[in-house]
């Protein structure tokens, strides 16, 4: 199981995760949550050549099989508002936050007359 | 100038040279061919979050700058006949091979009476 370079970045109201997947398409990546704070995201890569008969390698340093990444989500991240897009061999996965609880009113407590 | 893994696979009729460059777009890819037989494919990654402002990096392992590969072609390689094509960010460089010069007909010499 090998690692592919990951980025990750905040936002005010987001994290990204930005993963590098070149030959992969949608339907092989797969993005979960584990212990609702933990990202895993998965792939794998197959040779191409399969489908094309009579190839023969001269070289071959492209690494095939399985990727996975985990991160531990932060606190104030929303396990239910997770959404993934993958573009040109690139994995973007975001997770909004959580809002900030409102900062409270100041109670006011009525002075009654004695 | 770093190197991204490449593969280079050989068919009957041509050699493939497949690349990883993930994030990439076709416009940003350059593929050429120097001293009429060195084949020379270069590209450069930029960090995406420069069109959103607010990004603050957690993480940052995925490699940006300019990426470079040379291969030099086999004498059969036809540098007239160089297809490239890029596909969820895999680089796929086509080269025909020159066809193989037809084997010689037997030469019939005419036997004259004496």
């Amino acid at each position: 199981m090998a690692a592919t370079p990951a980025d990750v970045k905040e936002y005010p109201n987001s994290y990204a995760f930005v993963i590098d997947m070149p030959g992969l398409k949608s339907g092989d990546i797969k993005v979960q949550v584990e212990d609702d704070n933990v990202l895993i995201i998965s792939g794998e890569r197959k040779r191409e050549e399969e489908e094309k008969e009579g190839a023969k390698y001269v070289r071959m340093e492209r690494r095939v099989g399985k990727l996975m990444r985990k991160f531990v989500l932060p606190e104030n991240a929303n396990t239910d508002a997770i959404s993934a897009v993958c573009k040109d061999g690139v994995l973007t996965v975001t997770v909004e936050k959580v809002p900030p609880p409102e900062p409270k009113k100041p109670k006011t407590i009525e002075v009654k007359i004695a």
